[in-house]
């Protein structure tokens, strides 16, 4: 069941009073050295510091109350896991997050903050599912999956809905890609809100799955796993693979080192917290600015939530 | 010649074309922590990445056209070299800037980015205004101070005239003290444009002079110095220490683990960058929190000019 331009206008429509309007920001030097007109969509300033909470309100929505009594679940150690906890809170409801239990304290403390409960597992895929399968089982909550999910794919779709509300003739529009749950949704809003625009995605080569998948329609794993942007690691799913194949222009690897100098002139020139997943996309329009000259790009900077303490090897 | 509500009025009208407005921002857990309501003007997002170009622009905008084509002049390290390297650029003509030899390349950089011809010195305060001295009678231009300047004081209050226009019965704002040119225009502003609202400087206790002059009336020295803000060095000057002594209700000082706190939780709750002064304010509040309960309370946001590698001292 394809999601529909409809689908997208009612998701916003839903979960307009639980999320922020993020701030569409620009920087003239940025601008400069692009060579092009960019304008950030700022979800690092979204509640719970990434666009997360669209997906997972608009998925936690349309349960029937029935269900939704039961408690909300999933599986993840970062941004989808506080998206889930802080939807419980907001529908009065019990979040049960299963998280490794590697999973750094920062992570743990703020899907704590938001009332759920952890159950600590494994940092294996097996492990995680199989302690998914046994608290869902115990507690008869809802699994909600972080991406394969078209309510979580329209959710996340109005962030650049939002974008091209607030920006005439944008041209084209970079994401970062893990799993494609934000990736399908821009693409997906770009086709549906603006004209001719062209979708592209960042991802990091140390976690290089999504350009395989891209080119190969199959789900692929990534060759080698070694980023900081601990967003994108994961691959992608059914359901974003076709919706990525059939509507995104072409996914750019960036090096670690491009990530961190995007990262740094993103702090340096914007003056905001990002995390390293946030800065792939800039990295990638940087490293092919040559297509972009004098386009009007947007960019979707999915979060900012950073462990401070990481700065020290970055910068 | 006291500073008039209708300067500050004239001194924003004719800095508007050349500077940002700058956003307010609100962190729910921030007003949560201290029990009030917290309205953050934020000047980090302001033109050269702090609020100095207002003073800088606003003075620069005064010169007779014949003393402004010689240029301007000043000795700093800080933002206020970059304002003027700013304003000079902005009203065509040159800037010259004495820097001492030990400043931070990120820094020097910023200023010769704008176009700024550099003279260094060594890094006293005599070398600094000697260099400056003779700088001045080579080149003609014109010598702008950085705070003791009513033409400064009345550019710097435009940002708190701002936060008043936006924000509704704010009853206390926090800035940051180094030489008083903002805590001055700020504690202008308040009583120009607000209802009673009281005014409190922040200051680090490794350069806790201004705390010390507000008591004495006299221009004092800090009794040690040793402090991450670097912005706030200075000593008041003679204009500076009667409007803050007949304006300000009072001065916090705080120590540098708490600067280095208040820091952490903007970069963490409100995901924006800002420079180690821009924290003491806040830094201030939360150790006075008590007094504040249930407030609405503005704060100055100074800047966001950091150099990157400092993170790892820090976080």
């Amino acid at each position: 069941m394809a999601i529909t331009k409809q689908d997208i206008q009612e998701s916003h429509k839903r979960i307009k009073p639980f999320i922020h309007r993020t701030p569409v920001l620009e920087s003239h030097s940025i601008n400069e050295m692009c060579g092009c007109s960019v304008f950030f969509k700022c979800e690092n300033f979204q509640k719970i510091g990434a666009f997360k909470i669209r997906g997972g309100m608009n998925a936690s929505l349309q349960l029937p109350s029935s269900k939704l009594a039961k408690g909300l679940a999933t599986h993840s150690s970062g941004n989808h896991a506080q998206a889930i906890a802080l939807a419980a809170k907001l529908l009065n409801t019990r979040a049960y997050i299963v998280m490794p239990n590697n999973s750094p304290a920062v992570k743990v403390n703020a899907v704590k903050g938001y009332g759920a409960e952890i159950t600590f597992c494994e940092p294996t895929l097996q492990a995680r599912e199989d302690t998914m399968e046994a608290v869902i089982s115990k507690t008869g909550a809802e699994f909600i999956h972080p991406f394969n999910d078209e309510k979580i794919i329209a959710g996340q779709a109005t962030a650049t809905k939002e974008l091209l509300e607030e920006v005439e003739e944008i041209e084209a529009i970079f994401a970062p890609v893990g799993g494609g749950g934000l990736l399908s949704g821009t693409s997906l809003s770009a086709k549906f809100y603006g004209s001719n625009i062209n979708v592209y995605a960042g991802e990091p080569e140390g976690a290089a799955d999504a350009v395989l998948s891209f080119q190969t329609g199959k789900i692929e794993t990534a060759p080698y796993i070694k980023t900081i942007a601990d967003g994108l690691l994961t691959t992608l799913g059914e359901i974003t693979i076709e919706i990525i194949r059939e509507n995104v222009s072409d996914i750019f690897t960036v090096s670690e080192k491009e990530i961190i100098n995007s990262m740094r002139l993103i702090y340096e020139r914007m003056k905001i917290v990002v995390e390293p997943s946030s800065a792939v996309p800039l990295a990638a329009l940087i490293k092919n600015a040559e297509h972009f000259r004098n386009k009007r790009v947007g960019i979707i900077i999915s979060g900012g939530n950073v462990d401070l303490s990481n700065f020290k090897e970055w910068f």
